[in-house]
């Protein structure tokens, strides 16, 4: 369709960076830290996750995760970053944007996380700052979605601080931890961001 | 993962029936009959569509539009259905299920369109209703989504009349006849509909 521009350059290359911050997509390299972090932070994000399959910090679990995330970004389906603090390398966190729907929608929905060790000092806030325009530029969408479960205060607080507005509240909208859960619905216009 | 069955039949034998309607995947030989209640219908369907494809209405745009179907069952993202009435084999309309999510989400989106003859006579809440148990059952979905632009009374009837709730309001949800368009959101459980 002439209307939608597809996405200029190739996803891979997104790296967003800014604020002593840099999001890239995860690589192999990067088994060690993330599954330290990942098991440290476990209890802290069972509440907020789907639940974790049994190999999930395993070496091979790892590989078919990068797999799945390579056929993603080929098919422009969904985008994942690990979040890493510049000055030392220290991984923070990660941000996927899932879902993506091109023609008349141009959408995409984006879930986080972040360890335990870097909670509640505005690292998830600015990395969203950090990638936003490159979700809206490169990537050229009009909409960025996301769901809170409505007790996820934390979580709600980022989302506003980056300006996007509560839309509605879809009943047992995920299965987090195990139960169908309420979710808040919040969304983003590339014109709300530029204004 | 063990926790969602994938649906247990080919999606191509999905053809509900019920209260004289039939409901199944477009073929090749409908063109005919779709080209006309569509060419028929189009000013009727203008202000509630996206912007038609110049070659929307020709064989050969059929063609790849049910190319485009074939790969999207296979591929359990998106199942197309044309509604006709059994006595006479009447074309009515269509409803496609669209954006199936698999995984901790379980959900699709419906869309539908009723041909100009055919409106006001309450069919499309007929063929939902045929249509909606296999979208819970053969299709194991968890949640039913639909979006409508406000001013669209007969479409929001139909879904209010067929259980749905109404959710929340998305900004600019999709391009529908050239403009972003505000969507009221409406969701249905599989337990509402049981229930």
């Amino acid at each position: 369709m002439a209307l939608f521009r597809l996405p200029s350059s190739g996803p891979a290359a997104l790296m967003p960076r800014g604020h002593g911050l840099l999001l890239r997509a995860p690589q192999m390299s990067d088994f060690p830290q993330w599954a330290q972090l990942r098991e440290f932070s476990r209890g802290y994000l069972t509440p907020w996750e789907p639940i974790w399959p049994s190999d999930d910090l395993t070496r091979s679990g790892f590989r078919r995760r990068l797999r799945r995330y390579t056929e993603d970004i080929a098919a422009d389906r969904s985008y994942p970053f690990i979040i890493f603090r510049e000055s030392d390398g220290m991984m923070i966190g990660g941000i996927t944007l899932a879902n993506v729907r091109r023609g008349i929608v141009q959408a995409g929905t984006i879930g986080y996380w972040v360890g335990q060790p870097h909670a509640d000092r505005g690292y998830m806030t600015t990395a969203l700052r950090v990638l936003l325009p490159s979700l809206f530029g490169e990537l050229n969408l009009h909409r960025i979605e996301a769901a809170c479960i409505p007790s996820n205060g934390p979580s709600i607080r980022v989302l506003e601080k980056c300006g996007f507005t509560r839309e509605g509240l879809a009943r047992r909208y995920l299965c987090i931890n195990g139960i169908w859960q309420d979710h808040l619905l919040f969304g983003l216009l590339h014109e709300d961001f530029r204004g």
